[in-house]
């Protein structure tokens, strides 16, 4: 029965590795390099720990751990979506509940229902560890687009308010970290790197 | 105090993306595209929250994910040493030390001291959590090694006794798992994908 359990999470563990070739628009630091989603979600957990101690209210830091590390499996079957993109919106959309139970159901029956339990959570936004998760996951982008002489913003036109909106989000999960991330997209539209209209 | 904090730990932030530059001798499953130490750590976070429960010995998971997580940041100093190269051992090299002390010394104080502390922990492979950390370390390699025909031990001419030796390590973290992996290895023999000599 362990080691039943053993095979499926061996295959499971090997179909999760396509994720690393689902290309982000976002790119690397100072790079025109694209970010793949399995970098992503390692920087997501690893700005997690950072950063923990920021978050307005308590948190399970391992939950939160198994959000970002969890977050985008699903776009392996259902593809990234980019965040500005006018004509699909990024909410829990069909297409990923049903890769949701697709990839995760590789796991044994218990586990299965966990992974998709915490991806419904992150998605939902709700609860202190998914606002903190959410937040990591707009924080990222920002810091990468400010490095990149305004990185997505730039390349498809995103004004000041859509993005404003968009990373108010940060708030959610930690007043300091979204001061910061204020004073940094304000000081993007002074240094001409995000456009007011 | 709080805000220059968030300063140190932006900056580290930025500067472990280059963990994602750093490339490693083994390849992605089925494929001929090398892996780099970012996926690389994603996936052992994965491994370790999957695997969890085949742990010998009690394990803290948060521990474990804090470990491989940061297991290979010191590589963006120190470069990637590859397993069975014969002219460089992998232990705590003093090289690592210094690019330990030097990348995770952008943190705040504390901070710092602790992550220099896990990442010693993972390297001096003592505890529970460092020996199931470094099973699943072991682990990769040999599941991405067997899907692809062999991948470095063919590359590099490695003879089983010496991945035999090195995957070994593997059943200080969970008799289950090397069970499994002895089982693999034992195969690769039989399908001719590892030599005996
Ligand atoms: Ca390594």
């Amino acid at each position: 029965m362990i080691y039943n359990d053993l095979i499926k999470q061996v295959a499971f563990i090997k179909e999760i590795d396509k994720l690393k070739y689902i290309v982000r628009k976002t790119k690397l630091f100072n790079s025109d390099r694209n970010e793949n989603d399995a970098e992503h979600s390692w920087h997501l957990a690893m700005m997690s720990i950072v950063l923990a101690s920021h978050s307005d209210k308590p948190i399970d830091v391992l939950k939160v751990l198994k959000m970002v590390l969890i977050h985008d499996i699903v776009e392996i079957d259902a593809g990234d979506t980019f965040i500005y993109d006018t004509t699909k919106s990024h909410t829990n959309t069909e297409e990923e509940l049903i890769a949701a139970k697709r990839i995760f159901g590789l796991l044994p029956a218990s586990q299965a229902e966990e992974f998709i339990e915490i991806w419904k959570e992150f998605e939902d936004g709700i609860t202190n560890e998914a606002k903190f998760a959410r937040s990591m996951d707009r924080l990222e982008p920002l810091l990468q687009n400010t490095s990149n002489n305004g990185g997505t913003w730039a390349e498809f036109n995103v004004p000041y308010q859509k993005v404003y909106d968009k990373k108010k989000v940060i708030k959610n999960g930690s007043s300091v970290i979204w001061a910061y991330a204020e004073n940094l997209i304000n000081e993007s539209v002074e240094k001409g790197i995000l456009k007011k209209e």
